[in-house]
């Protein structure tokens, strides 16, 4: 087997205008999608980052990819080198196996091991929107906690913070906890706005309020000064972001949980691999998400099955998107949770008019790159910058 | 697909007196052979560690393997816990797989990374014996290294140590070096019996003539000090041997290269997650070996041939069995190197005559344990006690 083709396609697709510590999220969230087809007909799908850049990787690596066995992943990650780039390459070629031999994905990753996968809500402050109206006070976010509660049945809620002074979003999750209850899980994550000072002194405030607080401030030793000086988890998914990260973090031990992602690191078979690492020197995992589609999902789904230390519910910007590109539309929530697709490969089938439609989208909409200072600057607030710290 | 039976095998086959630093090979090795079938026909093999306590750590596992889905091997391996039992039996889930599917093992680890798979010539000091003589001087190790590359074509010698005073296995190893010239790579395995003074010593004074020295003292703090005085890479398959080794040997830096060995760290999926940590702490990997027939081989070739991060030529006894379980007889090496079996699953089939003739000689031999001290003070040294360090 081998494969043959390599279809390369940017999407766009509507995004409300999410806030967070750098800014604010463009009118179009950007993605690529990955179709690769063999020479006897097995077509498998991945999905990475969107804009210019990622479009670039994977045509570097295309030369590498045509003419490929789907079987050597080892090979190829060898031969693409960057894991950003290798990622979809390594679901697309996971997609096609297990087709090829009748078996959901997560059966090429050492079987299930849960079933079935719970999510955390993503609450986002927001500015007006057509959708949702605008969601920048804690009353406002507790209606946001309300509706997709009801919606999707989360137990877990997670805050993007950074936006508001942290004394505003501390009162926001004090306003949850006292709303929802201990038996909601919740998490905090500012994005590394924060010094050290006002990490130290907001992560104890809300200790007994959080199962974990992610990213306060900035990078490891940053990190590390924090988590010598609170007993509330600290998570991260922008302090340890690569295999070469762990020494360092390990020697500090800046962070407690990582937040896996198979787009950066290198694919699900890596994502385990993380895993193993973090249950070895004691870390937990949880699982991290930027806007994305369902080829992502269901990606994430295989690999939350199958990956053996994932210790808290994970993170999908999935419900702020209105239109996905299944066959059947959106893959559905039960409680907070989704089950893995069950049919061969990822078990999902694309609608190939709706990646027609999002390509042109993505033709349109003039976005390459995602900017999300930019936007604030030219939309909002002229003055804006992204300071670090901010508080 | 369900496991509907599992086959548990102990056996035994002639091994030679080869020495070591606790003492002397017994006249038969023993292993355990598990077979499990699955209700649509379809049977796996595994191997491993011979004896009592390997029978009964896999018959406790057995009420976990009877019924199980041979593709839910991490659930499983949750399930059994001791990675010494669930290596077997992952090895032989992997084989009913691969036979399932027709793919050979390693497209089920992520495909070949290379071929041929490379082996160290073992060189044992040894008692007399009808095949082999007596090996216990220079020049009779260097006639065994002679006819080793002579009929095997082998370009890396492992000295097996920690049997003679350090001083004459040095001079082995530069007689080794003088013969052979600085194209053969030279190990030397004095298994942990040298204190922390001499290892330094030795270890300082073989600089520039082995590539890496293997376990010349006990423990990890012991080697720490040695490594910190030390220019040559220590490798070890003592002192780090599960992933819970992990942290407090890389706090030290206690060892540069780990011996892999799928039967106790957890099998052929275990032993790739164990490679990525070393290429994330920047340590090399080899491969371990102890007695043992065709099953095993096979699994090592798989596991080396998907293994990214195997750094070193691999070790192996094969050369010292007379006689294999195989179909065909004993797989061939040509140049120092084996080829991994191409066919579905492990790629090899099982000669079950073979196996009853060495379950019989397991039930006559009288051994259920391995007991290199006890045979060396009954037939060789009654005053001999494996007393660490020695020197």
């Amino acid at each position: 087997m081998k494969i043959v083709e390599m279809q390369v396609t940017p999407v766009a697709f509507p995004d409300p205008p999410l806030r967070n510590s750098t800014g604010v999220h463009e009118p179009y969230a950007l993605r690529t999608l990955v179709k690769l087809t063999t020479d006897d007909g097995f077509s498998g799908w991945g999905e990475t980052y969107g804009g210019s850049a990622a479009i670039a990787g994977l045509e570097e690596a295309r030369r590498h990819v045509i003419g490929a066995d789907p079987f050597a992943i080892e090979a190829l990650r060898l031969k693409v080198g960057d894991p950003r780039s290798f990622s979809p390459l390594e679901v697309a070629s996971l997609d096609i196996l297990g087709q090829a031999l009748g078996q959901p994905v997560y059966n090429l990753l050492g079987g299930k091991v849960r079933q079935p996968i719970e999510f955390a809500a993503y609450l986002f402050y927001h500015f007006d929107c057509d959708l949702y109206g605008e969601c920048l006070t804690t009353e406002a976010m507790i209606r946001q906690a309300h509706r997709l509660v009801d919606a999707y049945g989360f137990r877990a809620l997670k805050l993007k913070g950074g936006v508001l002074p942290p004394d505003e979003e501390m009162e926001t999750l004090r306003a949850l906890r006292a709303e929802f209850g201990p038996d909601f899980r919740l998490r905090h994550d500012p994005n590394a706005i924060w010094s050290v000072e006002t990490s130290i002194r907001v992560t104890n405030e809300l200790e007994g309020v959080l199962e974990y607080m992610e990213d306060p401030t900035w990078g490891i030793e940053g990190m590390a000064a924090v988590n010598a000086r609170v007993n509330v988890p600290l998570s991260t998914n922008m302090c340890l972001v690569a295999f070469s990260d762990f020494p360092e973090n390990i020697r500090q031990r800046a962070v407690d949980v990582v937040l896996s992602d198979h787009h950066y690191w290198g694919g699900l078979r890596a994502t385990a691999e993380m895993g193993r690492i973090c249950e070895t020197w004691g870390m937990g995992v949880s699982m991290h998400s930027n806007s994305h589609l369902g080829v992502s999902l269901a990606a994430m789904l295989h690999a939350a099955a199958s990956t053996p230390h994932l210790t808290y519910a994970c993170d999908t910007h999935y419900v702020w998107i209105e239109e996905d590109i299944l066959v059947g539309g959106k893959l559905p929530f039960t409680d907070g949770c989704m089950n893995v697709p069950e049919g061969p490969g990822l078990g999902i089938a694309i609608d190939e008019d709706a990646v027609a439609r999002m390509a042109e989208d993505y033709r349109k909409c003039g976005q390459t790159t995602r900017d999300d200072v930019g936007f604030m600057q030219r939309n909002y607030d002229p003055t804006w910058q992204p300071l670090r710290p901010r508080w």
